[in-house]
């Protein structure tokens, strides 16, 4: 069980959380907890870090900021103990949660269980703060803002737990933001590989990389709410929303006699940049010297289009970064116009991107085409278009967002009172 | 070095920390700081515990409170990189810190100090968290309440620190409290053996533990301000004063061509409450019963006088204990009314404990006589009279405190405006 920061942000929650872990203790499993720190103290203390050095030692960094997980850690720990359950915290260097790469971001390689087992074995609860490792050389690693979530899935993994329930302040992931769409609906069930897609296109449930490790290791995760009333469900129900593999989700759509949908969701993502490089030199090369030093700057480039220029043996370039990266990326564009060659950089932050979603659309053709004729029939302009396997992107005007993403919904029939799965 | 909660509290303090220490490496010192969390934070985290759960599991608890030195570990770290030193923390785990006893009130063993001692020859200031040790079982302890005066005693110990800097929020230890005294002077010297009888009779200057741990160790302990310009003198003066051994200041004295001082203060503590118990039977054991059950409550009972009674084979027993305690020792003694036999329990919490201080009395008669007499003259009413070595205490009226600080800084001729020793 993994709770956030907002699940874990004072004694009053802290105490649900703990009556949610009790119930399941109750129904017979052994339970290993990670905690996020309280919502606002991870800020609080990398303010701190700021403060005290603008060019902060990660390694320093990485001891102050881990605190907050260790203070929740040994709270929920005191609290279960309170209301009778045997309970004890496992600080990362205790365990040991063993990580290898640089400070602030390390990876997980490996963690040592047979202490931990034993003593989940004997009923004793298992509190573990998020976020936080050890390094080969002693010292307190951290995982990377929302690194907790890789925390709970590296723990399930390694202990071999049957499942992973990913507490949130959301109780699933749903067909879209129901903010936008009313008639969103929650997913019992999506895959590793949707949820990786709906995840880096704006559905903010889960950290990316929690899901690809949970995929790798085949950990079954489930995301729901932490604000539910812990008495409403028997404790084995599904009431949030389960990932699993694609394969196992069509065993469970064949026991169940349901089919799979084409489409699991629609996602949005406002936080993208477009930048147009005008009249570039159709000449082999041209692109390398664009997009290398945005790579060496660590700049996440997204939709890449080629377009046909105005003047032969000319195109213009057109592509994605995210926006806090934008002023960054047109220096460095500027920096190359040399080797580039281009005429002018076009910038525009006011776009957005509209990504439908699901793996049921690799068998199934049309899917890109009902998505190009929606948004047609509502006269939204696609400004440039990108697909993978799973999923169909497109660039809009930002200010057309909602309703794109109303028609879409509308569209791919995700509107249904019907359970979707 | 060891800075305190009132030194560390925020970015701002941090800094003006950072530049202090720097200031003895610049002087040519391998430096260890040792600090304690901001001000206010242990507060916050104890509460947090007690909400948590108010029978707190002291092994979850010093998870929790150990964070607060953690995070100013970091911060004062990354603050001295800043500065252009090379530092880095070293957590009680990491060191190790290795305790005993209980947790929440371990007691330091031994201390690791091989990559402590090569970081510091290498020129890395080590930054130490206060307060923290580990366990014999891996787990994180603390040392009680103001424990990192004891941590920064015992890594110099075991470092072999040529000095332990306690840098506090005031600037030295005076012959009496500045605020009742203005005349109080700041003492350069004092013994070990005095700087426990103020400490413990109210001069809250360092805890007392660190205090006989540095005389156990023949660890050289400075208490001085760290508010004080840290430009204002060479590194290598005395700002402070300078808590030795008496034979080493015997030495001082004598190398300078001075007289040692015969009282070195005056100390007063209005937190003990006083207990009378009526018609006590006089007879063997009587007393036993009164103080096994509060021994056996961890009451620390300070001045105990027996008078003798209005009737025969009967007397009255009056004693002192902490005024937070006083409620628990009624309960406890009532619960003891048959067993000890007494008629009444009188209490008073307004009463102060008044007491004259210093290795020189030992040589001299008169000290206790000059005490009364000096009372006496202005009519102050003594209830209780209690000597050591090194000590006269009494105990009068608490409304009459600060009457008998003056009257008898004055007494003892410590008004003076000379430097004292």
């Amino acid at each position: 069980m993994k709770f956030g920061g907002t699940s874990m942000a004072g004694t009053e929650r802290i105490r649900r959380v703990a009556r949610i872990v009790r119930r399941q203790q109750a129904a017979g499993h052994e339970v290993a907890v990670v905690v996020s720190a309280m919502a606002g103290e991870t800020d609080r203390l990398v303010t701190f870090c700021r403060e005290a050095n603008p060019l902060y030692d990660p390694a320093e960094y990485d001891v102050v900021v881990a605190s907050g997980e260790q203070v929740t850690a040994g709270l929920l720990a005191l609290t279960l103990q309170a209301l009778g359950c045997r309970a004890r915290s496992w600080l990362g260097w205790q365990m040991a949660l063993h990580t290898v790469g640089a400070h602030a971001k390390a990876r997980v390689t490996s963690i040592d269980t047979a202490a931990l087992l034993a003593s989940m074995a004997a009923g004793e609860i298992a509190v573990i703060p998020g976020f936080q490792g050890l390094s080969q050389d002693g010292r307190i690693t951290t995982l990377g803002r929302g690194g907790s979530d890789t925390s709970a899935v590296a723990v399930a993994a390694a202990i071999g737990a049957d499942r992973c329930d990913i507490y949130t302040d959301v109780d699933g992931v749903y067909t879209t933001d129901p903010r936008i769409v009313a008639k969103a609906r929650k997913l019992k069930y999506v895959t590793y590989e949707e949820m990786l897609e709906l995840a880096s296109v704006g559905a903010k449930v889960l950290q990316t990389r929690s899901v690809g490790l949970a995929m790798k290791a085949g950990v079954r995760v489930q995301v729901l709410s932490s604000f539910i009333d812990d008495d409403a469900a028997p404790a084995d129900d599904i009431p949030g929303t389960m990932i699993v593999s694609d394969a196992e989700l069509d065993r469970i759509m064949k026991d169940q006699n349901m089919e799979r949908q084409l489409i699991t969701g629609i996602a949005h993502d406002k936080n993208e940049a477009k930048i147009i490089l005008t009249r570039v030199p159709d000449r082999p090369g041209a692109v390398a010297h664009i997009f290398s030093p945005l790579a060496a700057a660590a700049i996440n480039v997204d939709m890449i289009i080629q377009n046909v220029g105005r003047e032969k043996g000319e195109t213009d370039v057109t592509f994605t970064v995210p926006q806090a990266d934008l002023a960054r990326s047109q220096a460095l564009l500027e920096g190359q116009k040399g080797a580039i060659g281009f005429n002018r950089i076009i910038t525009d932050s006011k776009i957005a991107k509209i990504s439908v979603v699901g793996v049921g659309m690799k068998s199934h053709a049309g899917v890109a085409a009902t998505m190009f004729k929606a948004l047609a029939d509502r006269a939204i302009n696609i400004q440039a278009i990108s697909t993978s396997e799973i999923k169909v992107s497109v660039l809009i005007d930002e200010d057309e967002t909602e309703l794109a993403v109303r028609v879409l919904h509308t569209a791919y029939g995700l509107d249904t009172a019907s359970e979707a799965a």
